[in-house]
């Protein structure tokens, strides 16, 4: 939001800042994560130290902050779009999760919730920007580029838990203590 | 390099920019690498295309070059030090690749039979460096600490060239035309 100059797309995009943030009266999205955190099992302090983030995840969620700090707001907004998927993706885990994890308490599902409703308003103010900017074949050729690198950045985050939590291939098992 | 306002740091880590880009009469360590590239059977093109690297890998590469962006100099410097292990891993190769893959062209090899005598040079450099700058207790396990990072660099590319290659796990089994 930082690189857009039109004050109508800040003024909506804004919103999103503050459904993660809050304002008085409501906690947000940050709250509500830490709070499904805490359902499966975590301290608050455990998640906010950020000791269990895997060093693969990091760095893919560093090359999304880059490239977002770099790009035009068109190209950021752009690739917001994997979020697309994100609603039905929400729902899947409200209705299967408390089958197969009923060990999560069901106050953390406020997320998924909150998420569902606040993604189809936003995937469509992001695909209103996408279709009215890129427009020639070669903007929209680096459009799909845009969204390539967004599912490189997803699917490297689940290859980095893959390897330690189902492969548990050191030295990134969460055994900090192995670590060397 | 561009944060160290030292001079005559500079004029000596200048030296491995010259060993890299090469001068007049020596093509340098970046020339060395594609010549070891086409030992093993790729193009020119291919390699300098960046096409075969995984996300995962041009992640960690970016982590890093972004924590040497910021860092200071002495931080960068420090965080070089996983080369004190680079000499004999690359006797090692020179030892043991030839058995293990006859099919490599041996002139390939230069590249790592250059970087033996550099790598000592330069190690002593980053130590001389790390151990003049970081004395007291608190700034050791910050050293510890960079190292720990680099150290998660390198393991990252190798998980992500593990899930890609040896697990062959989808989207990133070297099948471009299968990414999604």
């Amino acid at each position: 939001m930082a690189n857009c100059s039109e004050r109508d797309v800040r003024r909506q995009w804004m919103q999103r800042i503050l459904d993660h943030d809050g304002v008085d009266g409501d906690d947000g999205g940050i709250e509500a994560w830490l709070r499904l955190g805490e359902s499966v099992g975590m301290s608050r302090q455990e998640i906010q130290s950020q000791e269990h983030v895997l060093p693969g995840v990091r760095f893919a969620c560093d090359a999304y902050l880059n490239f977002a700090r770099r790009a035009s707001w068109q190209e950021a907004a752009c690739s917001s779009l994997t979020e697309l998927f994100a609603p039905e993706i929400h729902q899947k885990r409200l209705n299967t999760w408390p089958d197969h994890y009923p060990w999560i308490d069901i106050e953390g599902y406020q997320y998924f919730r909150k998420r569902l409703s606040e993604a189809r308003r936003d995937v469509q103010h992001g695909l209103d920007i996408t279709l009215e900017h890129f427009k020639t074949r070669e903007q929209q050729e680096q459009a799909l580029g845009i969204l390539q690198f967004k599912l490189e950045v997803l699917w490297s985050m689940l290859d980095a838990m893959q390897i330690a939590y189902v492969y548990v291939e050191p030295p990134f098992h969460s055994c900090p203590e192995l670590r060397i």
